[in-house]
């Protein structure tokens, strides 16, 4: 099989915003590196991190910020308030930080329901105070009716990073194994299926949760072996596996029968014509770790309560070098792409 | 004459989100702490501060975060771009911090025209690279058309607390001096005459830029003097030297005569029935600082090019206090009040 080599340019050429460039795919990537990095050139901005690593005194911080606009605000397993604060806690975790603390700002709609507004504080105050973290401050703005759809919400987080992590997609080397903490998708087709607009029901809820504990254990047990992490949230475990390899000289086998997938997120998948793979998550990570301490990262995740469902989902091989390749049970290879379009708008 | 003491209590009792929590005055410091405050309840944010300290290492960090909403997006003197960067570096400013790092989310309506995000990320670059800011991360939202108003920012910022500066409201005596770096309304009114409603024309720009060279420069010559500093954005003068002597044995008096206004603010303001005081500002700060330094730490600013304007408004009396009262050149004395309402709505 030879998969020609995409070559990592980017620009921008449209001329209107559209909802694909929020999706998190290769719209998104084209306006983050096609317009927006240009302008703001700088090293930090360069590396394409989820989060941003600023050396201070005798370490370095990491630095998130996060936009959430979900639709609808509440929803099975989870709310706006849930998602900001574990999907900024995220960025940081797979930054191997440890979160120290977090801000909020609002944009609220004239005519919001106070009590939906103290429904989503509350809920951040738990998340917050599950892990330990303060919410230090913000901002509150308030924008005229039907200008904000009820509430948007961006998060800041700061967090210190361990120094025993050495997190770079150049270290990662053929024979790696490549981690995934639990179930995928349950996000993004949650999301979809409490929209309404779909004539389907499903017993199924959001991930959203914090992944620090998981990574943490798996820090603690062999720090000097991870190479990577990312947690796969818009555009999914392939767009995330895309953006590692990209311009690098390996590429990702998956197994996709070793994929963890509730059966309800499967059926939802075929019935729409989704790849499970291009799903959002908010509460999985992925991990690339080398080979001799693979064992041990898993045993360490699967240890903390949540983290029993991770699995080993593939390898890091020489070919095809910058491709992400799905491996079914019968041996047969697909090519696996960023996700194009935008097939879940205001997913996160 | 007596003015009775308010007591410093809130409870947040609306139902519903109006236009005013979003003002900066007393209905959006009910909102913060009557309600988000209880919820996030923790040491640092219960400084009400510009901006967190965080305790790091030998030092501290400040971090702020703030949310753009101003309509419109571009007015004359600057844009939404400018704002964004310039208040969230005037707040690390104001609590002695240097800026280290900024970070933004965007919150795009689809539709948006390209070349209007193009013109925001080169004000941001360009207000950045001013002060030598790097710009090293965010995130990117798409919601539909009709939902953001052309686009919303959020910013993020981290500085470093410079260790000779120990700002507190409690350390303020009777006899300290009030600064003001400059004119006041500039911002305001040019974006109430920006959006053409009234029948108003002026030559005037708004004040965005960063006030950090002049507190910098305030900080080299007198550290130890500088006892708080605010910049009055959203509520004006009035509102940021309520929320200093709220609750505190002293007050402030204003000589009003002192108070630097250009004369198509004033104008304005008396044609509307605005208070200038209440007015923001997006490009001065608020010192008070001891007697003894007043002098020096006001040289130091004027000696800085656009500090030219800096003067004392004002000191730090007995009585009345937790009041700020106006004298007039005849010696008339008058109660200035926080914000009440929002007659500026979305002003940045």
């Amino acid at each position: 099989m030879t998969i020609e080599l995409e070559r990592p340019k980017m620009r921008f050429r449209d001329t209107q915003i559209e909802m694909a460039h929020g999706a998190g795919g290769k719209a998104s990537r084209r306006l983050v590196e096609g317009l927006i990095a240009p302008h703001f050139a700088n090293p930090v901005l360069a590396e394409f991190a989820d989060a941003a690593r600023l050396p201070y005194g005798d370490g370095s911080l990491a630095t998130t910020a996060d936009g959430f606009v979900v639709k609808p605000l509440q929803f099975p397993g989870g709310s706006i308030g849930d998602l900001a604060v574990n999907g900024t806690l995220n960025d940081l975790a797979v930054s191997g930080a440890k979160p120290l603390a977090l801000m909020a700002t609002f944009i609220l709609e004239a005519g919001l329901d106070v009590a939906v507004l103290e429904r989503e504080l509350a809920a951040m105050a738990n998340a917050a105070q599950r892990i330990g973290v303060p919410i230090v401050g913000g901002d509150t703005k308030v924008v005229e009716h039907g200008m904000a759809d009820g509430m948007y919400v961006s998060t800041f987080g700061v967090g210190s990073i361990d120094p025993r992590v050495r997190l770079d997609p150049a270290s990662v080397r053929p024979g790696d194994r490549v981690l995934l903490s639990g179930p995928i998708g349950d996000h993004g087709i949650t999301i979809l299926l409490a929209r309404g607009e779909l004539d389907l029901e499903a017993d199924l809820q959001s991930d959203t949760r914090c992944v620090w504990p998981f990574v943490s254990a798996a820090i603690e047990r062999c720090a000097a072996g991870i190479r990577w992490m990312r947690d796969p949230t818009r555009g999914g475990v392939a767009t995330a596996l895309n953006e590692l390899v990209r311009g690098q000289s390996y590429g990702v086998a998956l197994s996709e029968d070793a994929i963890p997938v509730h059966d309800a997120v499967r059926g939802a998948c075929e019935l729409l014509g989704l790849d499970v793979l291009h799903i959002a998550n908010e509460g999985q990570f992925l991990a690339v770790v080398s080979e001799d301490v693979a064992d041990d990262a898993l045993a360490a995740i699967r240890a903390v309560p949540g983290g029993e469902g991770a699995v080993c989902i593939g390898e890091i091989r020489e070919k095809p070098p910058g491709q992400v390749v799905g491996v079914s049970g019968y041996g047969g290879m697909r090519a696996i792409d960023m996700l194009v379009g935008d097939p879940l708008p205001r997913i996160c």
